[in-house]
């Protein structure tokens, strides 16, 4: 394969990273630094606009599911049965970097060119889509993957839309004030049956491809993980007034569990515990809590040491509660066994890659939703700061048109092969 | 004294309660419960154009100082020299309380309603007047009492116009767009000179007139204390993809942080100290922090002992910060040495209010910045459940009515005993 991206061989000109600069500005967090893109803020709807607008300028036919997902297609022969989809999300973490989500759809959208310059539809009629999920991260609404686990019925919409964000909106009243429809959530056996294979590019998460010296990996597995919010509850009253020996705190007793977090995890080998969102309530420097939310967020190959663990952290919670004189409850908001890519799709995709090592993630994609459902694949570019989920996430322009590059071969393979051949 | 407040006695018809009662749907927290009524936010604007319509309605003459003080003067000779002033404040922490600061404003205006209806203008023609202090609570720019410190010069315009709150708005730019002038703020020895006496009604914010059986009190002292704030700062990262062995997370520092304030403060009698306030930055679920902000509140009677407790929380910050990989800093926002309030203006009071027991609070009050510049007191109304900063604060309607009656007796007092006799 041999035309540049981003010469005459594209139709559009757009390279992957003149892309991601027209949305540069778009929800930069001028107080955490990097971007803040929560599904259904201003940025969020911006980006979803602006993908619109690229999407409607390639002439792709553009709808949006009663899931919020954004579906833009080249359906050929009309049909869009046994697609061919890739895709990824817009919604970024708090101070999130640029590239985790958006490297997906504009490295989507840039594939899309080269295939279009390619002029396949003579060797296939097969249907291709780019989708944009809704609230990958769970970062405002808490349950990571929320569009793609809609879609599944890996949640309930009853579930769903009771989702609260931090200031307590609902998922339900997101959607309404932003012109969704909150009655037509949930399960969609025709928008996934549509799917004959997903192949989801993201930045990489971590230093695999820097150690290995590669642009570009093929994704073997996704470790499993999960999210509970732990609540502690005190009582509140004035920091003053209030003899130590009088305090029911249930700041100390959330510091004795982050503390306490950290223990058991370094305790059970390549376990990662993580507590990064806490929030205090009232959250005044002269008033003593009178309740602690906080977020815990664990992750283990093997689903039953990830779940012990938690019971661990359960424990430790309740009993640093009872220590302070509080209570604690946990709940689980959601979780996600380790999934395994198809090994099929992988092997054939590492053949159309030749030199594209297999690596496995840490981190939660759509595609690890999707894949019980269709054959899924996913390929990640290299990130030489190793960072992601905040602003050192980087991606180098080179590495970003090569990704785009690799993405078109795999599409172009998937394309051309036989049908329903995976 | 015999008039019953809220009847024929005053020409307004107003009580303490139903004044409280107007204001009782203004700046409701409904995620933290209570009251969140930040200084400059809506709900306070509200509550100050509550007061400056009430004052008027008195025929009080009302004036904004350049400080954002709010005075409502009666001067029947047109002197506003020696005068008697009492008031309070009008913003709240967050998710506090419906008595700290309104209801030391609401006695202040039946107070004067009962003077009124005595007519002492026969008696004396020295001036009275109720101040609304800003931002008392300190919970919005984070120094409290700003603006009895700003008018007495115990902090400088430049280090109060730099300060931000929790979204980066400076008090400066806080102050131009709500129609103030940043040019203006600093000491006023004009506005402060004109006070020949302050007296603040506030909640008591402990249970020691409930123990004694007592309405009201007489304050006696302010522990002194003051606000630190830690930043605790690492790597972040994701919370997937990073090892717990490669982490560098300031939660982890700032939780054992907060452990060992508890354990210090322990080991030293009559300390208070309280972390009710931290801020994970970015602050998602999935992304291990980058920084911990803290804030720190220490109290104890004795300076010295106060200072030698934030050193060891400072050395123990260094520690755990050390130990996780990140780096710890710490700076003093505020601090306060502890107030002993005028012990022969407290005795007068006492003498007025035969009766009444002497109490020390833990809190800290515009009186007690006051107090080095002019003869200060305080009086105190019964808290049935001794808490206080939070939802729990109350007042009942007959305490608090006898409150306005305790004040307007400490006021006649004032006024008409000789000028300059303190």
């Amino acid at each position: 394969m041999t035309p540049s991206p981003g010469t005459a061989a594209s139709p559009t000109g757009d390279s992957v990273a003149g892309l991601l600069a027209e949305i540069a500005d778009i929800g930069r967090d001028p107080v955490r630094g990097g971007y803040s893109r929560p599904v259904l803020s201003t940025a969020e709807l911006d980006l979803r606009e602006w993908f619109i607008a690229h999407a409607g300028k390639r002439g792709l036919d553009v709808e949006t599911d009663r899931n919020g997902v954004i579906w833009a297609w080249h359906a050929p022969s009309g049909s869009r049965e046994d697609a061919v989809v890739t895709g990824s999300h817009l919604d970024s973490v708090p101070g999130g970097g640029a590239y985790d989500g958006p490297l997906g759809v504009a490295s989507a959208l840039v594939a899309f060119d080269l295939l279009a310059a390619r002029d396949l539809d003579g060797d296939t009629t097969r249907a291709r889509a780019i989708a944009v999920f809704p609230e990958e991260e769970g970062s405002r609404f808490g349950v990571a993957c929320l569009g793609s686990r809609l879609m599944t019925g890996a949640i309930t919409p009853e579930r769903a839309l009771a989702l609260k964000d931090p200031d307590g909106t609902t998922y339900a009243d997101a959607l309404r004030a932003t012109g969704g429809d909150p009655r037509h959530v949930g399960a969609d056996r025709a928008a996934l049956g549509r799917i004959g294979a997903f192949v989801e590019l993201h930045v990489e998460q971590g230093r695999g491809l820097v150690d290995l010296d590669r642009p570009v990996a093929v994704g073997s597995s996704i470790l499993g993980h999960g999210r509970w919010r732990v609540t502690v509850t005190g009582v509140g009253n004035h920091a003053g007034t209030t003899l130590m020996a009088d305090r029911r705190d249930p700041m100390v007793a959330a510091a004795q569990l982050v503390v306490a977090v950290q223990r058991l995890a370094r305790g059970v080998p390549d376990a990662r515990a993580t507590v990064g969102r806490l929030v205090p309530t009232p959250g005044g420097t002269n008033v003593i809590a009178s309740r602690v939310d906080l977020w815990l967020d664990v992750r283990h190959p093997d689903d039953a040491t990830t779940l012990g663990l938690v019971e661990q952290v359960r424990a430790a919670a309740e009993l640093a509660a009872a220590e302070q004189g509080c209570t604690a409850t946990m709940a689980e908001e959601s979780f996600s066994s380790t999934v395994d890519f198809d090994p099929a799709l992988r092997d054939e995709l590492r053949a159309v890659l030749p030199g594209a090592p297999v690596l496995a993630t840490g981190a939660g994609h759509d595609a690890g939703v999707l894949k019980d459902h269709v054959p899924a694949a996913m390929l990640f570019v290299r990130n030489p700061s190793g960072v992601s989920h905040a602003p050192d996430e980087h991606a180098e322009d080179a590495d970003a048109e090569a990704g785009a590059v690799a993405l078109a071969a795999a599409l172009e393979h998937l394309l051309t092969r036989g049908k329903r051949g995976l």
